[in-house]
């Protein structure tokens, strides 16, 4: 069967069903899609849901999308085309019909290496900052942002990776050719410009609270894992959340304020879920990076002087006073360290700048007297 | 041997060693205390570190330490006495040899259901905020708050405890009867009042960093488990979760904002130490309290009037125009359901209040034309 029948079957199919119907998507994997379309249109499909699949039979117009698509750049891609991200396929019967891709990057190639970053849309300013440092960070060491072109951490997400040239994808819930919201169409146009925008919608489709929901396991399929930045107790993102959970995909989840509604979310995911805390791109890469590649250094504080004494030249430190010099007979007494260790230690403080000699006796150092 | 033989070895043994000695913590498991003492003050005690005790003979006097305790009131607690905190024996070698403790409740009653509340010294607003919350939520629920007296977190989590007239414990670094800080002296005098101070060295004994150190670990051998609720990478309170972790105490820590520098070692003991994220008194209880007494119902968002409705109710309202009313058929081929079922839902729809009939024709109802 060649490939043109087999997508304007499937781009029919995408028209009479939602997005996720895992009943087609059962039909699909055991006939083709113009078989399984024949079914539909002659009432002979042995599905609960035929009825439905019926109701839409009077819109169809295959030829009318397919003029669209191409009038407005859009490839239709099918499972097995080049383009087809692969990863899409752990979807089972949930595997989207057909996929329209607008945009100058190759969709299977941005979500090679790609992390699905998403949440709330009533974000906080601090989730807005900390969206776009991981959409920058993540794009600057070569991986791909994938999000929903939403308001809020979505947008954010877009926008740290474009701010440092990096290709993202958006997966939308309308059709290739809705502007949604309609106050994105110039971040939308950004994202076509660098990267794609995705969707298993024909044109013309409104975005609708099903689709957006359905939308999101799309999400999280394409990245190795899916960062949830914020997110109320309810919401999309925690969906999300779950969709990357059930694909056993890594849920990671950045933490914020414990007062904050807005990372109530994320903070539950992390106590019930088992999603990962990650402060930043470099947290991330830990998670979903390849090993020696992505990795990132152990977190250090500030080295100081004294850390590498032992446990008797500090408390020899420690028993030093601050202002009047004492002998180090006292010393030793002061610090319960004997003698001969005392000498020993102040010897090696005085090298480091921690004690100082001052006639007789022994101080700490200038610098030092400060600290506790 | 009597009581007050052992009493008297005990706190001579404090003053000649440093606190969490392990060293004479392994003679006294194998010994009584006088026995030990009576081989260092003769120079036949089997330890490398005896120089180091007898550098200090010459400042003992066990009798003043006595006095001094009589003369405020403090209490000198040997291992099996009824109020020694049984889960201190858990410290092994590292048991404090002796206890100072002041204050008005009783110390092993007092420790019986507590936790361990630490932190930041140079907290910000907010980790203040969240320590008084817990422990007030601690105390209100009939948990002790441990903590370190210390500025900043330490102060808050008693202050949060005292305001609900809960018993505290704060474990010193320094004599019983030394103010530290000297700014605290109302907040310890209040911490007496109602709970208990507790220090394993004598009288008069000034803190010093070590002493601070090895003080944390009574910190995390009192609770049943350590919240740390804001520090730096490198902190005396990672010092105490540490302890936890070596105590197999259960070790929790708050998050903050990942832009803050005060919150970063919290999110470093959940990345990389298995900490448990908690948010509130509640969470801290699910991991440390009694299944079916203190463990808190789970988080719910706010339910909304479709929380109930199935998939194809949730399609049929999604597929309602919002102003100008459409016929059945039309929001049937819209919603892609079958018509029998698009009229089943539209009564539901209405009896819920979320559609409404115009004319001959449904839309949504007025209240649900906002939403998405």
């Amino acid at each position: 069967m060649g490939r043109l029948t087999e997508l304007r079957a499937r781009v029919a199919l995408a028209r009479l069903t939602e997005p996720g119907d895992t009943e087609i998507g059962a039909q699909l994997a055991r006939a083709s899609a113009s078989e399984v379309l024949d079914r539909v249109v002659a009432g002979t499909l042995d599905s609960r849901r035929l009825a439905h699949y019926q109701a839409r039979l009077g819109g169809l117009d295959v030829d009318a999308d397919l003029d669209l698509a191409a009038a407005l750049h859009v490839r239709v891609v099918l499972p097995g085309d080049p383009e087809w991200p692969p990863q899409l396929d752990d979807l089972g019967a949930a595997r989207p019909v057909v996929l329209w891709v607008r945009g100058q990057a190759d969709l299977a190639e941005a979500a090679r290496r790609s992390v699905a970053v998403v949440g709330a849309r009533a974000c906080t300013d601090y989730g807005e900052h900390v969206a776009v440092g991981l959409g920058a960070g993540l794009g600057e060491r070569g991986w791909t942002v994938v999000s929903g072109a939403a308001y809020g951490i979505d947008a954010a997400a877009h926008r740290g990776a474009l701010a440092v040239e990096a290709p993202t994808v958006a997966v939308l819930a309308c059709g290739p050719d809705v502007v949604y919201p309609s106050a994105h169409e110039a971040l939308l146009t950004r994202i076509r410009a660098g990267g794609v925008l995705v969707s298993e919608l024909p044109p013309g489709c409104r975005p609708t609270k099903p689709r957006f929901l359905l939308r999101n396991r799309v999400i999280a399929a394409l990245g190795r894992g899916t960062v949830v930045v914020e997110a109320a107790l309810r919401s999309g993102a925690r969906n999300t959340g779950n969709q990357t959970v059930d694909l056993s995909r890594e849920l990671m989840a950045v933490p914020g304020a414990v007062t904050s509604a807005m990372s109530a979310g994320c903070h539950e995911m992390i106590r019930t879920q088992g999603a990962h805390l990650v402060t930043d791109a470099a947290d991330v890469l830990d998670i979903v990076g390849r090993l020696g590649v992505d990795d990132s250094p152990p977190r250090r504080g500030d080295e100081r002087p004294h850390d590498d004494l032992d446990e008797l030249a500090l408390r020899v430190l420690e028993g030093l006073p601050v202002r009047r010099a004492a002998g180090a007979g006292n010393v030793a007494r002061v610090a319960g360290v004997d003698l001969p260790s005392v000498l020993r230690c102040l010897g090696q403080l005085a090298v480091l700048g921690l004690a100082e000699q001052v006639d007789d006796g022994w101080r700490k150092a200038a610098a030092r007297r400060g600290g506790a």
